[in-house]
């Protein structure tokens, strides 16, 4: 590095304050070692149907030189169908994660604008939930209004919320349904008395809605301030291929398409996900599968003596019997069994434990009696 | 749509004013209409090697269900040592759209925030070139200032810049090297003297860099306020796919990181980029083939009367000899060749054609004779 000139004059530094101060999100481990038992990233078991996969291969071939669907334009056609909607109340997003940072974009002001009300800069989202969200609002100097949810996980009601400081006012609100990482189901009554409680945009996260008992899309399709986000990375085992896409009023879905990357969503990536629906069978077996084994496993993680709270989702959120969740979570890792732990303080009691293959899942519950009947785990 | 009540209370949109005012870039047409011959986004006419199709298809297995590496690891290993730097110099993106954008976000300030010195919100380019700049300005609520390159789109001289309005104190200059859409090259003395002019970051777009004389990508390891931004789209046939990076300092490239996506760069695009690197010959063959085809044409097109820009790109930058531009990209059309025309005023003389196939440059060139000789087209 050449360090005869600096470039930038004393006190105007070339990274923006926000960024250089910025404490990025940290993603689950992606270990690349062979034998360990995956449980952490709440990915799904089981690979993506053989037709998706034969559909892929199919389409590596010339077309790959040539630029994708800009708007990948077949499949909101198709998504467009399954949810009874039409094109224009669609996007699609390399994952999900780009659609939440691009509706923060789209919707909320930066703080310090002139004339700008203060709900305006405001990212509101009930705790605990998806760590990203506080580090949207951060990355976009925006402010973040975390509204805690009760201690059993349970959405609070009206009055409640405005004791915990929710405001009416906040441009967009994230509501994760069913909850990560508790793993617990909302109604789609309360949602919607929730959604009424905004002035601003509510989205509604529904990446894991596939393993739930209900889901609220169709409050994206009834009310002019509210999107869904929906996943192909969990439920339709395609994390690799980065598919996400946002179901709402076309003026909002509209905004946040103009701000998008013209090519944001990768080629086979769309022809994987068009694949996919083309075989929901698979994955609605896969499904029931994955909550057959959630039950089971929740039951026999209750007689070893966890706390386990009820799941709507692909993963168990569960506090051990004995010594602490860290050391568990410590312990568990030695023995090949990787699950997530997360440090703050209204999480740090509970190891959040993916839905794995049946086979996985005894390996874990094996583990666990020894962990238990070894006496408990050094602190 | 539920319209019985209205959420959001007057004077409060639910989408910011500055997206809602926003002209979104129009990406170039991708037509799917079979028998069209394509010279209107400088796509590649080879295909990716068949080692890197084999090495797609390998991979189109059960791995698709776990997230892709988050930081591209293995792709920022291999390139580092291709640019003999370190990982930490490289940022992988999804297409290099994505990585421009970041640039923007991470490095200017959104105007109107106090205490923040006027250059610091400025996207500074020279114009014409990549008309996707001033949208990313736009759309970060920066200001934009577009400075004429000289009318024959070379480089202006430094006492040419400041007449022309050039700051110093930009926060951020684009350069597109080889330049688009004119096709121009510059060489790496002129550039390195572009970025002492300059106290912001100075980011040489180098999408078109493969089919140049020369490149200036060691002025990213050797200032620190030089980024310089490669994509494996164009020279490396992996248009679908979605890979670009920035090579530059570790402190930019750890600004424009820590506001990416965590899983930006999808797993098929990570594995097609590696094994492109792997069979480099098969590409530098291909390159070779693209600067002689156009050649060949730049003479036949002169011949038949046509202006022709130099080029150092897999393009031509041309000015029809009869008509207008306009007219001769609607006839070429109806006679299926697409090629791109820019009706902004300094480009709408012009028609850029990309450089396809022999076989396809012969079927332009055949219809351009035609062209001329049945007369000028109706303009």
């Amino acid at each position: 590095m050449k360090t005869s000139r600096s470039p930038a004059p004393a006190g105007q530094p070339l990274v923006r304050p926000v960024v250089a101060a910025l404490n990025a999100y940290v993603p689950g481990e992606q270990p690349r070692q062979p034998g360990l038992i995956k449980l952490n990233t709440n990915e799904n078991p089981y690979p993506p149907s053989p037709k998706v996969l034969d559909a892929i291969r199919t389409a590596v071939d010339q077309r790959l030189r040539l630029y994708p669907n800009p708007t990948a334009q077949p499949l909101r056609d198709k998504l467009a169908r399954l949810h009874k909607c039409q094109p224009q109340n669609v996007v699609i997003g390399n994952g999900c994660d780009e659609l939440l940072a691009l509706a923060v974009r789209a919707l909320v002001e930066p703080r310090g604008g002139t004339g700008v009300a203060p709900g305006r800069s405001l990212v509101q989202y009930l705790a605990p939930s998806y760590s990203l969200y506080p580090v949207l609002a951060a990355a976009h100097n925006a402010d973040a209004n975390p509204v805690p949810l009760r201690t059993d996980f349970s959405l609070p009601h009206p009055d409640e919320l405005q004791r915990s400081g929710w405001q009416r006012s906040a441009a967009l609100t994230l509501v994760t349904t069913p909850n990560a990482p508790s793993g617990r189901g909302y109604t789609r009554r309360d949602l919607e008395t929730l959604c009424q409680q905004v002035d601003g945009v509510m989205l509604l996260d529904e990446t894991y809605a596939d393993f739930a008992q209900e889901h609220a899309l169709d409050l994206a399709l009834r009310y002019p301030h509210v999107l869904v986000a929906r996943t192909f990375s969990k439920a339709y085992s395609l994390c690799f291929q980065r598919i996400g896409y946002l179901v709402g009023p076309a003026p909002l879905i509209q905004a946040v398409d103009k701000i998008r990357d013209s090519y944001n969503v990768n080629g086979l990536g769309q022809v994987a996900a068009l694949a996919t629906l083309g075989d929901l069978t698979y994955y609605r077996r896969n499904f029931r599968k994955i909550i057959a084994t959630r039950q089971r496993v929740a039951e026999a993680l209750v007689r070893l003596g966890f706390g386990v709270l009820p799941s709507q989702a692909n993963f168990l959120f569960v506090r051990p019997p004995t010594s602490t969740a860290e050391a568990w979570f410590q312990e568990l890792r030695q023995r090949k069994l990787l699950v997530r732990w997360f440090p703050a303080p209204i999480t740090r009691d509970y190891l959040r434990i993916s839905i794995g293959t049946d086979t996985e899942m005894d390996t874990l519950l094996n583990a666990s009696r020894e962990l238990i009947a070894n006496g408990p785990p050094a602190e």
